[in-house]
């Protein structure tokens, strides 16, 4: 993600907190994976993106290729890496009398072999596209490079020997990281072939975008954005059961709140923990409702008690934008995500996960017995929630209705239905209208489908929510998935945000839920 | 230089020798210097490549220089340097939120600045334009490039920061490296600042040019040439005096002939001691010549008995070449450099290098009191220097000729001036009548120059020598020459063998003479 915002902000630092983050610093395992193929990259209109990978030849026999001057080679690691690359070259023919200058291009998906990144006219970095080029004065070398990367296939381009001397490759290797156990994974066993690989690829997903922190993704952004902790969280109480990285999130979260007392959206944790100037009315919510969910998966009331205090600062944040009637207040003076759509109003949906918030919080406070602030946010959330009923749900049409120009949105209802504003029987019959009439706001997200999904689950429409899993991420899947996507769309599978699909994370934590939802509601 | 060859050949290494010269491994000095100033190049027909370099402020205002997406600036670091660049990279805005992505180009000269790289379409290799294209993934930032660079300018070009954040440099500097201590070099005082500007850019060229080996340049090939050696231990002598390098680098070309003895025409030096597999006849001859002249500058009488077979040796490989009527043979068997020309016939001043040669062999036979070699070195000259006179030269005409056309060329005559084919009364003649008539067959490096230049010295033409010194390295000089180049034709100042001049050298060591001219022929 990325947002442009100049809201001017002070950090309000607590070592004391940024401390106990830094003690869970997660110990990272590794593993060595070298390549399976040499492949080739060629055009196909029936698959993603328009390009298909074929095999040319076992990896094994890499060193047998002789590359002179724009001479190039695809190779295939058979599954998504997130890791360090190291190979070694040697040079074939007289003594190497000028450098060798060769590009390296690393790539989640075929499109990023068969385009060039100079075509690249997105509106977000391009520093992103992974691809380095590199001198190396001597001959033969061990070449190491210093940089992570996130990728299946290495394209090795020799942009220059001399007329002497050419270079053959050996020893490609990847040293993989991530604070992700497998060993702490319980099988999971289904007669459905497709769930079983929905569930593995989750894991896979979540267990690439795991590193120092949860990231959203290690291609791209490569940093710890509430929004996907909280969803990571989530698969990762169903799988690797690293409670350990979600506490030290919050912890750091915690530790650089703004002089309101409001947590940042997403924070660096390099050259040392700096939040970021963006601010999102849902995400610094869904810190205390990530808070709730650890404590729900750890009973850890040493946490909770300490990080209690930002958390209701969170809610209360949250009720300060309500107006006079107990809306949210829509206006050009704000952010709040809930999905990638430029035209999808947020009123309506933020006001449901303030709801949803609030009713977290309130059994956060009764754990605690803190009597004056449950009455204080029972009271909010009366208020709210009549509110709610009263402006933004319209009786007439079946529908809750979102900013000026009440807008009906996917998105809404959905959150709608996961606050729990409507029993579970109006919900069902929401979600039913929802799916048959069809909204023109669609989503665009794995991250706004999987509140779908969980929305269904959640009213008993278990048949419907499988399905449209399926629909989903069966469908990346059938697309060529090797880990879910922080973007697909169905009925337009070149959608990009940003301008450009070269760009788009292929292996993003929003989009890591199912594995979650299948052991929760399936198991 | 670049030769294509295919001879095969075996390296007949002597650990002892090699040895030897890793156990005078030079002390590299060091100097921290920091760029003058931010500069702008600008379209100037007038100046050399058509490029002018103007002054735009003080480079100690660069920290105040904010650079986003595809902003660049120049820093001009007033004078060639040859070294490691640092520099430290702060973020403006808001926390970097995506990679920096730069990139840094290197240049001798404004022209380097001026035109892209990706222009070139030379046959030698790209690889040693010297650019460098970095991301940074955490800000701020130090940087220490591991590349050693040859540059006065550096370009920094902001490829892709981020809508959110832009870019700031400071602490920009190089560490430049040379095994040339300035602490030995004796001023130089005369009343023409021009010769005194000649011989300070010389001994800066040379300086240069001193590294680990006596390098060619610095830029390109940055290796260890047996004719470069000749001229730079000529230099040296007369400045730095670092005569250990000239002997490290005499037992390096020992250490590792061919099966037949040759020494190579050039060794690398790293990753191990590993002789180039081109052969040239007169760069093979230079090897025995240029133990002479170290035995004339040291009287180091222990090196010139551990290397005289190795150096008589080379002399036998060139009187080898010799046909029944004592006269070097041309045909496509061979590769003797003599000049950077197209055209130029190498038979006539190859047998001139041989006579240069057998008459510096019979003094160190002297010297070594080889009776035996003396004898058969002099029945050799003598029937060389009859050959010489008897077939090349041609009394009609006055000149001496090369080859099957008889081609008449500056090269042929010049080397038999320096050979003493002739004597002095006789070669003074025929120097002037080469200044006179202009042979069309011309010289087109300052290699070849340096060898007129010194003919005309040896035979008293003092005044033409030193206006034709004046012409040539002075009109680099008044071309912007901070040190002087591998390739200058006055005539055609975009002259490059190679097919571009983005690829020249611009401190080249063949070019580094005048301070050893000047200072043992007008001091």
């Amino acid at each position: 993600m990325s947002f442009q915002t100049n809201i001017s902000h002070e950090v309000i630092r607590s070592s004391k907190l940024e401390e106990k983050a830094k003690e869970l610093k997660p110990e990272l395992f590794r593993k060595k994976i070298i390549p399976e193929h040499i492949v080739e990259v060629v055009e196909n209109e029936e698959k993603m993106h328009g390009w298909e990978i074929n095999n040319v030849k076992p990896a094994s026999e890499l060193s047998d290729e002789v590359l002179g001057k724009d001479n190039s080679l695809i190779l295939d690691f058979g599954d998504h890496q997130v890791g360090y690359l190291s190979l070694s070259i040697t040079p074939v023919g007289s003594p190497p009398d000028a450098p060798l200058h060769m590009r390296l291009t690393f790539g989640e998906m075929p499109v990023e072999m068969a385009e060039s990144f100079s075509t690249y006219d997105g509106w977000i970095s391009s520093s992103w596209l992974q691809e380095e080029t590199i001198h190396v004065d001597v001959l033969p070398s061990e070449l190491k490079l210093p940089r992570r990367y996130s990728f299946r296939y290495l394209k090795i381009e020799v942009l220059d020997t001399s007329p002497k001397y050419k270079v053959s490759f050996q020893h490609v290797a990847v040293e993989t990281i991530t604070s992700g156990d497998e060993g702490q994974v319980e099988a999971f066993v289904h007669d459905d072939e497709e769930l079983v690989e929905i569930d593995r690829v989750s894991i896979k997903t979540l267990q690439d975008c795991m590193q120092d922190v949860f990231e959203d993704g290690p291609k791209r952004d490569r940093r710890l954005w509430l929004g996907d902790l909280r969803l990571q969280a989530m698969a990762n109480y169903a799988t690797f059961k690293n409670n350990d990285l979600v506490k030290r999130n919050l912890y750091q979260f915690a530790a650089v709140p703004n002089q309101n007392g409001q947590v940042s959206a997403n924070l660096f944790v390099e050259p040392s923990l700096i939040p970021d100037d963006t601010f999102l009315f849902d995400y610094s919510l869904f810190f205390t409702t990530t808070l709730y969910d650890y404590y729900q998966a750890t009973k850890d009331i040493e946490t909770l008690k300490e990080l209690w205090p930002i958390a209701y600062r969170q809610v209360e944040i949250g009720l300060e934008r309500l107006d006079d009637k107990g809306i949210v207040q829509d206006d050009d003076s704000w952010w709040s995500f809930i999905d990638w759509h430029p035209d999808l109003n947020k009123q309506s949906p933020s006001q449901a996960i303030l709801i949803y918030t609030l009713k977290r919080a309130i059994l956060l406070a009764q754990e605690l017995k803190e009597d004056t602030k449950i009455v204080e946010l029972e009271n909010h959330l009366e208020k709210v929630m009549e509110a709610t009923h009263k402006y933004l749900w319209k009786d007439d049409i079946g529908f809750f209705v979102s900013g000026d120009k009440e807008q009906i949105s996917w998105a809404t209802q959905v959150w709608m239905v996961i606050a729990g504003v409507l029993d579970e029987a109006k919900s069902r019959e929401l979600l039913l209208q929802v799916l048959d009439t069809q909204p023109e706001v669609e989503m665009n997200t794995p991250y706004m489908h999987h509140h779908l999904v969980e929305a269904l689950f959640e009213v008993g429409l278990k048949k419907e929510a499988t399905d449209w899993m399926r629909m989903y991420w069966g469908g990346m899947l059938r697309d060529g998935a090797d880990t879910f996507w922080e973007l697909y769309n169905p009925k337009d599978k070149t959608f990009s945000p940003y301008g450009n699909h070269l760009i788009n994370s292929y292996c993003h934590a929003w989009s890591c839920t199912p594995t979650y939802l299948i052991r929760k509601y399936l198991n």
